[in-house]
C-alpha cells in the first residue's frame, strides 16, 4: 500500500498552484497577499452525509468540496485566491487521492484560485474539509444589511440540485443536467465578485441549505422579515421536466432543496437596473420577493411564501420541510 | 436535541476573536491583512487515530487541534493570526461543542490568534480540521535550506509526548507532565517567530511525526543527509523517570515518538551564539547533530544516529520504528 507521503504526492501531482510562493510540501504554504480585507471560510463534506461514493467519483467529491468553499467566498463579494484541503480516508488508495486532486483543481482553475496545501489522516469514512481565502476588492457583502422594502434577487435557477439528488437516489436514467448540478455545482464567482465591486447589494449569501432556510438566516442577521413570490421563482426546464415525470412540485424543491449554490441577495429597487446591467453577461438574475419589517413574535419563521398575492406558507403540503437541512436533526 | 445552528452558537460563545472585522456567522469571516507574505496550513485530527475520547476531554481535543496548526505556522517563522475549525461529530452534544470551543480558544489566546469561523457536519467519528493563517514578518523558514556543515538544533525536550501516550495507553497513574505534553502540546510560537525575524536558521520544521522521520523530510527537501548525536538529545527528567519505571529507552521515544511539536532547525555554527542569545528567554535550545553531504544511493534513510562517535543506526533495537508515523501503514 502506498505510504501517506506517496498519497500526498499523488494528489499534489494533480494540482497546478499558479501563484503560491511556496506550494504544498512544507509545514505551510506561503502566499503573497495585498493589504486589505480578506475573507476566510471552511466547509466539511462527509461520506454518506454530504455525498455518496456510489454516485460520486473521487473527482466529483474533490470538485464539490472546493466548489462549496468558492461559493461562500463569492457570496461575500470576494475573489477566491487560495484553498487548502484536509482529507480523511479509510485506506491508502492512490486513485482516490489522484481523483480528489483532479476535482479540487478542476473546480478552482476557472477562477484562478490555487490549491496550496492540506493534510491527510486515516478516517473510517471519506471526508474533505476545505478552507478558502479570498480577497475583497471593495467591501464585503454581509448577511446583515437587508432593509425593509429591498427587493430579493437570486441568480440562476433553484431546485436543480435537489432534483439531481432525487434522480441519483432513485437511480432514474437521464436528467443529466440535474445530476451535474448536484455533483458538480458551479459557484457563482464572477457574479459575486462583480456584486462586490458594484457595492449595490445590501446583503448576500449563497443558497446551500435551501432558499427558505437561508433567507431565514439572512432575515435574522438583518433583523427583517421577507416575502417570497412563488410564481417568480426561477425553475429550469430540466427541473420542470423531471418534476412532471416524478410527480413532484418544483416549488417545493426550489424553496426547500439545498446545494443550489446560487447567490441570494437584496438591493433597493432604484438600483435594480444597474445590477441587471452589471450581471447581464454573467448570470441570469430574477427578482423573487421583497424584504419586510420584522414581525413581532420570536420563534416564527421570518419568511412568508406568497402565491397570487396571498400568504400560502401554512397551507403548503411541504411546509414541514421549509426549515431545510440540519446536520443534527433526526430524520424519519 | 439542539439543532446544528444552536450547536454552532454554543461553540462560538466560547470564542473571543480579537480583531476580525466580521467573525463567525456569515458565509466567511472577514479579516484585515497587511500586505506581504502569509502562510496557510491545515491539519486534520480524527478520533481513534489522532486522539481517544477516553483520554481526552473535548477541550483537550480542541486545544490540540489548534496547537498542531499553530506549531506549523511557527515552524515557518510566522506569527499565527487566524484559525478556522471544521468539526464532524456523531451527535449534537452541546457540551462537546462548548468544550471544543474552549480548547480552541485556550490554545490560540496566548498568541493573540483568533478563531474566526468554521463548519460542522455529522460524522461517525469526531474529527476536527483546523486551518491557520499566519503572517511572515521577514522571510519564511523552509525545510529546503539546510547546508552540509550546518548544526542541527531543537527546542525543548524530545519524547515526552510519546511517553505521555504510553502512560495514557497503559492507564498508569501519575506522570502528569508527560500526559500534558501529549494532550495539550504547547506550540513554540514565540521561538518560531523570533527565528523568523532573526533570519539565521537555514531550515526549520516542527517535530510532529518523530525526530528521525521529520529530519528525513528536511534532508530530502534540502538534498542533504544528517547525523544525530544520541548523547545530546534533550530528555526531560519526567521522561527519564517514566522510562526507568517502564523499562523503556528514552532515546527510542526521543527519536521515533511523534507529536513533540518542538522546532527542529539548522544553522551555520558561526551563528550559534546569536541564536542562543535570541532564544535564551523563550525556550531551551540544544545542538543535537550536524548536516552532512547527501550520500549516494536513493532509498536509504538520510539520517544516521551516532553514539560515541560511531554510527549505531543499524544496531539499535528500535531501528524498525525510525520511519515514524504513517497514517496509512498497517500496524501489527
Amino acid at each position: 500500500m502506498p505510504s501517506e507521503f506517496e498519497l500526498i504526492d499523488a494528489l499534489v501531482a494533480r494540482l497546478r498552484p499558479t501563484d503560491a510562493v511556496v506550494g504544498p510540501g512544507d509545514d505551510a504554504a506561503v502566499v503573497a497577499l495585498s493589504s486589505g480585507l480578506h475573507v476566510v471560510t471552511t466547509d466539511l463534506l462527509v461520506e454518506d452525509v454530504d455525498f455518496r461514493r456510489s454516485w460520486a467519483t473521487p473527482a466529483d467529491i474533490g470538485f464539490k468540496a472546493a466548489a462549496v468553499t468558492l461559493s461562500d467566498i463569492a457570496a461575500m463579494g470576494a475573489q477566491p485566491r487560495y484553498i487548502t484541503a484536509a482529507i480523511g480516508a479509510a485506506s491508502g488508495d492512490r486513485e482516490l487521492f489522484q481523483g480528489l486532486g483532479d476535482g479540487l483543481q478542476q473546480a478552482c482553475e476557472p477562477f484562478n484560485c490555487s490549491v496550496i496545501g492540506g493534510d491527510v489522516s486515516r478516517s473510517p469514512v471519506l471526508l474533505v474539509a476545505t478552507t478558502g481565502v479570498g480577497r475583497v476588492k471593495a467591501r464585503p457583502i454581509l448577511r446583515s444589511g437587508a432593509l425593509p422594502g429591498d427587493l430579493i434577487l437570486c441568480t440562476g435557477t433553484l431546485g436543480d440540485s435537489a432534483g439531481g439528488l432525487l434522480v441519483l437516489e432513485s437511480q432514474r436514467p437521464g436528467h443529466e443536467a440535474l445530476r451535474t448540478r448536484q455533483l458538480r455545482p458551479l459557484p457563482r464567482v464572477a457574479a459575486g465578485v462583480r456584486l462586490g465591486e458594484l457595492g449595490l447589494a445590501t446583503s448576500m449569501l449563497d443558497i446551500s441549505d435551501g432558499l427558505a432556510q437561508d433567507l431565514g438566516h439572512l432575515c435574522r442577521s438583518s433583523h427583517v422579515a421577507a416575502a417570497i413570490w412563488l410564481e417568480d421563482l426561477p425553475i429550469s426546464s430540466a427541473l420542470a421536466r423531471f418534476c412532471r415525470d416524478a410527480e413532484r412540485d418544483p416549488l417545493e424543491l426550489a424553496t426547500t432543496g439545498g446545494e443550489d449554490f446560487e447567490l441570494l441577495f437584496t438591493a433597493a429597487e432604484t438600483n435594480l437596473f444597474r445590477i441587471r446591467e452589471a450581471l447581464e453577461e454573467l448570470v441570469p438574475v430574477r427578482v423573487i420577493g421583497e424584504i419586510e419589517q420584522a414581525r413581532p413574535g420570536g420563534n416564527a419563521s421570518p419568511v412568508r411564501l406568497l402565491s397570487g398575492g396571498r400568504d400560502r406558507t401554512d397551507s403548503l403540503p411541504w411546509r414541514g420541510r421549509l426549515q431545510g437541512w440540519d446536520h443534527f436533526e433526526r430524520r424519519s
